[in-house]
């Protein structure tokens, strides 16, 4: 099932349009080249429509927002709606200034996301726009356990239904729902979180499995989220005792560029809730 | 002919001024330090006419093109040609919007550009006026093969002669042409694709390529070109099996700045038509 | 001593602020990780305040300066100020234009800076207003050398004196003063200055040491000024003879990932003057 959306990503490179934070960036280039698909990166009011009108997909993550750049987001989502492309969030830090909260939702409210990702203290100031995040990394007080895990899946499955979007969090546990089914995914490495940007990877990967699979939200994302975390163990096997978080970082693009349709098949560990 | 060319950036050491994008801007700096080169990046109109005047030349790029530097870029170029400093323009993407497209057009009708690089579909864009690219990348129906390759000469040469600008166009044949000689380079390997910005890296190397070389604006850049699908190809060279587009990215500037003048001279694959 | 600066680092992962360049803000993101910190970029005038408030502190880069961050940069630090936490300045090509050279001093106006971190041409513009200066790396014709050590030292104390900062000029010799005490320190490798942004991540990294060892300004810069050298020095020793400046770039990340504290202690050089 997973391979399929993997295989799906390689016979069609789909291009895909990034609206995203400077910090990052060029890790999601990369990520989304190696996977198979292709990106273009635009953030001017006076083009994001053309641009997204050429790609297959859009990807919308609101680090280092400005004021410049959200009502490109803005038209971008609207003409991705519009043409049926698939539209991936990613509200970075979304509950750590108001500025942040404010313009996730109002993206929530002018847009239609295929998927939103983020890791649980971003969701939930989304879903309730509580504010408090620690940084862009997922607040210890909220991580995801297998305690909590049901209700994670309750809460999550919940603000799915609320959005019509396909929900991924990701932390120690993945939690990937459309409302109904939800992928609980046990791949990745907690050394993954001293990265930059492996989450802005993945959801510009998403937004490629999304875009090469249409109608198929929920597995599309729930591939990527496997194949990222897949990548993550793999890279971590290669790592020798004197690399570090930069070297790890190559690595795990390495893997994703290398990663085969059976070996996303093989690797992915999920259980459906 | 080529071994001097690199000679003089070593020997020089120019400082060379970009307004980028942000995707590929890390990798830019540090391919300008690897040749022996050396980068200042700054796009605030307040500030870049000053700026280029403290450098030995300045590249233009237009990815992330966005209204606030494109004046900038106009200033810029400006100052550079009446100071008599070489000025390159990486067309990113021009074909695929409007505004890329007419902004690239702008730049050409206000600066005297010493060397314009791009694939074959921007150079097409900007010659033709047409709207048509694939992303940043070239658009598999227009690319240069042996087939075609004389006729593609010939077409380059023509805007050439058209703008007074040395065309550098890049792909799995390369042309270099001042309008009248025109080199054709094999080097390079198909896998550059599959890393984000080997292109916009190689137009700020001709940027320190064509200032250290003043007056010999079509050696520099095939030089440059020659040089960037040279080191390709060491890279490929290193690749372990593990290794994929992070890596082979870092292994290319690595050989970037191992590259000596007589590793150019030997290894560069050219004819002259 | 040096050793308790950076076991803070570790045991309390500050959350670091960081109004910086889109050069090198990836490594500044990534270094910060590797030190045990926390980091997260945010530089609109609409959030600022919010974010170096969940911050512990401050770190602000004037590379690619523009009008637009200016005034987020002065709310941020007037904000950071009031909060008592620390705040870095790293005024990267300082000298080069009126624009970079003005906006550093009306920082440096309106905003305490604990710590100001630069090579020693930017640190001169900073205290003379002269303009001059070689890109962003220091001008040869004003580096500090052992001949000159003793009146650079006093230069500097001067400039410490004159600001109330901890001043960390960087080098082939580096000198880190309170306006009583410095530091002459030789670590790091003539090498570094072939990657851009070494100095940026320094900067993020003294903002993370200062942010984890309050009240002790002067040990927590010379702390983070040895480590990056010493890891510097680290990575040098894993260099095979095919890796280059881009290769470095990762293992000095990796080093920094790596580094206790009592290698720290032990491979730090430097003098008290």
């Amino acid at each position: 099932m997973l391979q399929d959306m993997l295989e799906n990503v390689r016979r069609k490179a789909p291009l895909i349009h990034n609206i995203t934070n400077y910090v990052t960036v060029n890790d999601c280039a990369n990520i989304l080249l190696a996977c198979g698909a292709s990106p273009i990166m635009s953030d001017d009011m006076g083009e994001v429509e053309e641009i997204t009108s050429l790609c297959a997909g859009l990807n919308i993550n609101i680090g280092t927002l400005n004021q410049r750049t959200l009502p490109a987001m803005l038209a971008a989502g609207k003409k991705a709606n519009a043409l049926g492309h698939p539209v991936v969030l990613d509200p970075v830090g979304a509950g750590a200034s108001t500025l942040r909260t404010a313009s996730a939702r109002r993206l929530l409210e002018n847009i239609r996301f295929t998927v939103i990702r983020g890791n649980i203290s971003e969701i939930r100031a989304l879903a309730s726009g509580a504010v408090s995040t620690r940084g862009v990394d997922a607040d210890g007080a909220y991580s995801v356990t297998e305690e909590n895990l049901n209700r994670a899946v309750e809460e999550i499955r919940a603000f799915s239904r609320e959005t019509g979007a396909v929900i991924a969090v990701t932390g120690a546990i993945d939690i990937v729902t459309d409302g109904e089914r939800a992928f609980c995914i046990r791949n990745g490495r907690p050394e993954m979180s001293r990265i930059t940007g492996t989450g802005c990877q993945l959801s510009a990967m998403t937004a490629a499995y999304a875009a090469a699979n249409p109608g198929q939200a929920l597995t599309a994302a729930a591939a990527a989220v496997c194949a990222m975390g897949l990548c993550g163990e793999m890279a971590m096997a290669r790592m020798t005792p004197l690399d570090g978080n930069a070297s790890y970082r190559n690595y795990i693009i390495d893997a994703v560029y290398h990663l085969t349709p059976q070996e996303l098949e093989r690797g992915a560990k999920y259980e459906l809730r």
